[in-house]
């Protein structure tokens, strides 16, 4: 569930977002997105909560990969579909994580 | 809900975690957190989201503001509250906020 990415620098992709009511398409479109982004280059994992708002980070190893990704042909049209249907606001901050640190119970 | 941060650069803290069933004491001290931090020099907002893994972001002026956040006082003993009792995992990714852009359904 935590993403598993490798030492820094890489750079995430902050996905903030608030739905519509409208249902038609949205998990199956966001599923075979997730499928594809982990067919692209660079692409290193990511995380995804939904309660109200949406917050989606998803981890990659250069902006070049993050440009890649944006414009793919079938995540345009998801992000046209988005903005048509099923997306109320949403905001993207694309991000250089510099440091990270982590901890796991089972470290007590 | 979507935090209305100014122009980039600025930074975000990715926190990335699961929580243990430990109940005692997390609602009250994790509003306590956001208390402080909005008193914090350099605070310039937050977005929390959580089921089963809590993703929160909190967006900062500087380094130097996330760092002395991190050292404050009674956010020093909640963290160690934390991975004593109410975190099984957690990941914590500091990052400089280099681009944003946004939508909001009023532009349709």
């Amino acid at each position: 569930m935590i993403a598993a990415t490798p030492n820094p620098p890489y750079y995430a992709v902050i996905f903030s977002s608030v739905r519509t009511e409208f249902e038609e398409g949205y998990a199956e479109t966001a599923e075979e997105m997730v499928r594809l982004a982990e067919e692209q280059e660079g692409y290193l994992g990511y995380e995804s909560v939904r309660d109200g708002l949406g917050i989606t980070v998803s981890y990659w190893a250069s902006l070049d990969a993050i440009r890649n990704w944006k414009q793919q042909t079938d995540h345009q049209v998801a992000q046209k579909l988005g903005r048509a249907n099923w997306y109320a606001a949403y905001k993207t901050r694309i991000c250089k994580v510099e440091r990270d640190y982590e901890f796991f119970e089972s470290e007590k």
